[in-house]
């Protein structure tokens, strides 16, 4: 039997979590690469998608358009046509063989979130847009966030001479219509499964250095040359290895290269990655440069030559504290305690923290997987964050309406 | 003008450390690769190396054979038939692409040191044979010391069943025949260079100890993965890779992969390989202990998986105590002052060892490079080398001559 069309389900606003999921499931279906998930920025399964979930909006009564950036908008407009906006919004754009949930489940909950309200005729203070953004992986372009950005205003000309299509820049909007935004979004990581909770409020979205970290030494036979005398760049790169494992950052070298890489032939060169994150600029930045220190005592003892070089920097952007504390409480009344995470990837609400403040929801994930056909949530915690989101709404409501 | 030919320079004994070299470059042009040094068992660049050295051999009186393993063999007999003879060997074969001295010049030195004293009459209590090794590389059949092995009589059945040319075995000689071995050869190390001086007495052959050591982790967001969570394979490997270099022994990783090696993901898999190596069997074995100590609790620490697994042991062969005693005095004549190293390498004199007390002479190469077309070696060391090596027959033949 095949499974009823989305839109009987969604009716139903006590089976929202599975139409939530069937509808994921609708839109995994749509995919420029057979067999596999793949949605590209403007590509035509991005059209497709787009479409479809335009015409869930619509028949939730929303007012759906395409801006100029080929971001999806349904509003639940206000009774008061001055009032601002808020936005529960994510992406539906993918990487790669994809999962379901990155992006399209912060969408999915946006609008069951609003298709709930409008069904029970809630009046809010403010429009409430349900956003799915265009490109927030950026993969097509190699420029994240195209979607997000485009209606923050933050493109920069290298952006816009990327892309082929012109008059993305036209979706831009003005700072002063915008109340907020909210974004509900899977962990993408093991905490949440640790935690045994899920849902959590996030705090920052952690600020990122990319180095790349260079030792050369020399080559030498390992059956004659004494340990004095060598300089062995692996023995040089070991204590970064060690010091990142410490340093009070989420720090990675998930790259390791050693030339010529021959058992009985001492390292002569070692190239590595480091990838440090912290919600705190300047914690990043002082774990980074304790690093350095390491690595250059460590090269100098081995007189081995070090070169250091950073390859990208990211600063971190901090969740609004007035609706992070909005959206721990909700979590808090749905589960049996609140949460508070740092993200460690990007995401949407980096960008559009450009316009007005921003909160998030994480929503536990299988195994922490993301990116990742195997991506995976469990119904009863998207029922709980729904129930979190719809709280946030009303509690949102409550602090704005005229009273 | 070309050089003049060998033999009329090697006549000159004033002359012999320059006539040692030019009969290297001779030997170097036989090569089965055009354009590189590289000479084989039993190919024909060895067949005519042995043709070119024979001719040497009988132009300065000894009495020339190849055996059935296609050694060379330049006897100088002594005046007493029954007498021991004592040898004067290295290998003539070398590998791909190889320098023009690691093997020759042994058996040019010991070839050299012969023909003076054939040239000045000395008679000697014991035959002396300078024996150029037809396979101790062992590239074409993956077997090392495969003529050494054969007069040594230490061939195995798998070592036949590989190497074509059959009969080999009948190169094998009586231990009761033998008073003793030799061998001259680059230090293809660093440290005569270091210590400013042309020679040392070898004390051992270290044994070495190879190994195979793989961590298995698992995999997750650099970004999302809070550290305590991790399960990094790479931070497990980290320590050993620290404790390999005080440990005691020569210890090397030379090989390390990191999978699945990209810079945002944490590394699920790291292989890696360990080249232990001691002149005491005894401080290799322990030191292993002692690193697999240490990865065993780095790996428990982080729940990683640990496999270590011994590729190949090999024991130390100790040089023997009189003879090395011999030619460190000899040492200690013509230069500075006496040294004593251990080889990292293995040399025929590990070989000949089953058969009969063994010493082993290193002389300075440039850079300590070996395995190398740019093997280098001065024609001051040589000269030393040549002195040290007629001393120690002279003091071997006031040792053995009845008074």
């Amino acid at each position: 039997m095949p499974p009823p069309p989305p839109s009987a389900l969604i009716r139903v606003i006590r089976g929202q979590s599975s139409a939530v999921l069937t509808r994921g499931d609708a839109l995994a279906a749509l995919t420029d690469e057979p067999g596999q998930i793949t949605r590209w920025f403007h590509f035509p399964a991005m059209q497709r998608a787009n479409a479809l979930i335009g015409g869930w909006m619509r028949e939730a009564g929303l007012e759906v358009r395409e801006d100029a950036a080929f971001n999806l908008i349904g509003r639940y407009p206000s009774a008061n046509p001055r009032a601002k906006t808020f936005v529960l919004g994510s992406h539906l754009d993918t990487v790669r063989n994809a999962g379901k949930y990155d992006g399209p489940l912060g969408v999915l909950a946006g609008l069951a979130c609003t298709e709930r309200l409008a069904a029970e005729g809630v009046k809010l203070p403010f429009h409430l847009e349900v956003v799915g953004f265009s490109d927030e992986e950026g993969l097509r372009y190699q420029t994240t966030y195209l979607g997000s950005r485009a209606m923050a205003g933050t493109l920069r000309a290298a952006d816009l001479a990327r892309v082929e299509e012109k008059g993305i820049e036209g979706a831009r909007r003005a700072r002063q219509d915008f109340l907020g935004y909210a974004e509900l979004h899977i962990e993408q990581g093991p905490v949440l499964e640790a935690e045994r909770l899920p849902t959590a409020a996030v705090t920052a979205i952690a600020g990122q250095s990319r180095i790349r970290v260079e030792f050369t030494g020399r080559a030498g036979h390992a059956g004659t040359t004494p340990m004095k005398l060598r300089q062995d760049a692996l023995c040089a790169a070991a204590p970064v290895i060690s010091a990142a494992e410490s340093c009070g950052a989420l720090a990675t070298v998930g790259q390791l290269e050693v030339k010529p890489g021959a058992s009985n032939v001492i390292p002569a060169e070692v190239v590595l990655s480091l990838d440090v994150r912290h919600p705190l600029d300047a914690a990043r930045l002082d774990a980074c440069a304790r690093l350095k220190a390491v690595a250059e005592s460590a090269a100098d003892r081995r007189r081995v030559k070090l070169r250091w070089q950073v390859v990208q920097q990211t600063k971190s952007v901090a969740c609004d504290p007035a609706l992070t504390a909005l959206m721990r409480e909700a979590v808090g009344r749905h589960q049996p305690r609140a949460l508070e995470l740092p993200s460690g990837a990007g995401h949407d609400a980096a960008a559009f923290s450009a316009l007005c403040p921003v909160a998030m929801l994480f929503v536990r994930c299988k195994g922490g997987l993301s990116h990742h056909p195997d991506e995976s949530v469990k119904r009863g915690d998207v029922a709980v964050a729904l129930e979190v989101l719809r709280d946030f709404i009303l509690a949102l409501k409550r602090r704005h309406d005229p009273s």
